[in-house]
């Protein structure tokens, strides 16, 4: 099944189902009218919305109307909690080794998260917004996925019971803020922009023989003004599987229906090497960082700069058919200008 | 105006306005069902609320009911976003006092701030969940706001005319789970349970001369298994307002309606001292890290344990009268068993 949030009809949108080619979408208010409503009431309305999608496959619903990605926030406009690990160590590895240090041993058994923003997301077509090119502003497109409520203390097999809905984000970063704050002491808050998340996001079971113990075996693809830019398997070098990151996140509370977990930004080996830029043969990157990291580690210095204003990013994933399965986040980074809600 | 959420109505619970005395409660469903929904649409519901503040008060309203804070949850049983200051500076003095480390300048211009998980918090009279007494259970009583929507870049004046609401907090925290968490550079996550909020908010005109320049000039009383340990002024010694804890929240990006800024851990100074407990006719603490580090510092090592299952934390503020402004937290620790949402 998939499913979107069209921006039309308030903070939260309003919940649509939408056909397996994203062709058409019908709207639910009867079943539920907003994602999170449906995530609370997951088991009282799965069916039914599954029924839909049924039927919009076949092209059988009586007031289908075209789907138009340009029309949806993301899926969750905002939610009560988002959490994104960094479930590629092959990124750590690249950000230590840039800086000479070694990578500590637990990170191989012990997931690294931070807890994200998520009062106010940004749809998948809106600007990444800021005010300043300063702040280093950098992509991490990264795979997510949407659970049900999970106890404290939850194994990792119940945590992957867990998992109702896969999509993809932007998790946008103020490189330049970084340093200062992780100095504090206590993780990013300035540092972390609004994230925007695809326009469609799927159960696990629409991803076929792609989703294998909880990790999304396909590449993620990455443009930057236009241009390829990365494209790594989501499903190689996973250290932790989001049934693991799910349970790291509940060990000591309980987590919400709505609770979106993050793998951090995808970031392939190659070989002995920690990657390679799309030029080189390579699968490139998910976020600039790690192409300024190999330029430090090559050249002593980086020479690829953060996004500016007017630049553009596109991230998004096709199945073996070619087809794409979330739409695309698809943004230009812009001027902050203060909008109403 | 006072409001409180019942528990009674589903995961966001039903919307009460609460007498000044804390005696009555009237439901205001036609108004706003819920707190983030009179939070999203605070312009159009808050003439109408304060009408049924001022009526009950007058004991004016038809079918007002006996409040009681036992049936209350959390004025926002779950939140979009929960970020936590450390604005009381004296706590980070004492903090590396003890481990014999100098507090950075900056922490005296740039607010220390965490994003905290805001998906789940419990009730001010729930129990205080944990699966081990060994992760190092402590209270942290602190005074907390809930804003309206804040744009990107707000400036201090802005960020005070968003408080809306002020409540009080623990921010329930396993300090045994914090060094090495803190160590992998992240930040908090599996070492901040879940955290609870006071049984009733008010809006800031409801404190009268106590809330100025955006601080609460009240002592914060905290006793733990019934016996006092903490009554520190939380107008005292707060290096931000919390209007810079705002504005230092939305520097890089918008804070939506019901954003929750926390105060950190309330702490005073006493002449030349970091503290000194109420035994020893000093104001006291608000959390059990405090007192372990003045023990640390005077005798080389803590004495004083964390909580243990069975101790209770009560969290309370009085006004100049003499009567409970927000109404009492008051939680027992409690092996956690999983529950239905």
């Amino acid at each position: 099944m998939k499913l979107a949030t069209l921006k039309s009809g308030g903070r939260d949108g309003s919940l649509v189902v939408v056909s397996r080619d994203l062709s058409r979408y019908q709207k639910v208010p009867k079943i539920a009218a907003t994602l999170q409503f449906a995530l609370d009431n997951w088991d009282d309305v799965v069916e039914r919305l599954q029924a839909v999608y049924i039927a919009l496959n076949d092209n059988g619903t009586w007031d289908a109307q075209p789907f138009d990605e340009e029309l949806c926030h993301s899926p969750l406009p905002r939610a009560y909690q988002w959490a994104d690990g960094s479930a590629y160590i092959n990124h750590v590895e690249l950000v230590r080794k840039a800086r000479n240090a070694e990578v500590p041993a637990s990170f191989y058994t012990d997931p690294l998260m931070y807890q994200g923003g998520s009062d106010s997301f940004i749809g998948p077509r809106d600007p990444i917004y800021a005010l300043s090119e300063e702040w280093g502003i950098d992509l991490e497109a990264e795979v997510a996925v949407i659970t049900g409520d999970v106890p404290m203390g939850a194994s990792v097999e119940r945590s992957a019971e867990a998992v109702r809905l896969v999509m993809l984000v932007n998790d946008v970063s103020l490189r330049n803020l970084i340093p200062n704050e992780l100095l504090k002491g206590f993780g990013f808050f300035q540092s972390k922009a609004a994230s925007a998340f695809s326009p469609v996001c799927v159960t696990p079971d629409e991803l076929g023989d792609a989703w294998q113990d909880t990790k999304l075996r396909l590449p993620l693809n990455v443009q930057i003004n236009e241009r390829p830019f990365g494209k790594p398997n989501a499903g190689d070098d996973m250290t932790f599987n989001f049934a693991q990151l799910v349970a790291h996140a509940a060990k000591t509370r309980e987590l919400a229906a709505g609770t979106i977990i993050g793998s951090g930004t995808v970031s392939n080996k190659q070989g002995n090497l920690h990657g390679s830029s799309i030029d080189n043969g390579g699968v490139g990157y998910c976020c600039l960082a790690e192409v300024r990291m190999y330029e430090t580690i090559e050249h002593g210095a980086p020479k690829t700069s953060f996004l500016k204003f007017g630049d553009s990013v596109r991230i998004e994933m096709f199945d073996a058919a070619g087809a794409s399965i979330f739409g695309a986040i698809d943004q230009t980074v812009s001027v902050y200008e203060e909008r109403r809600p």
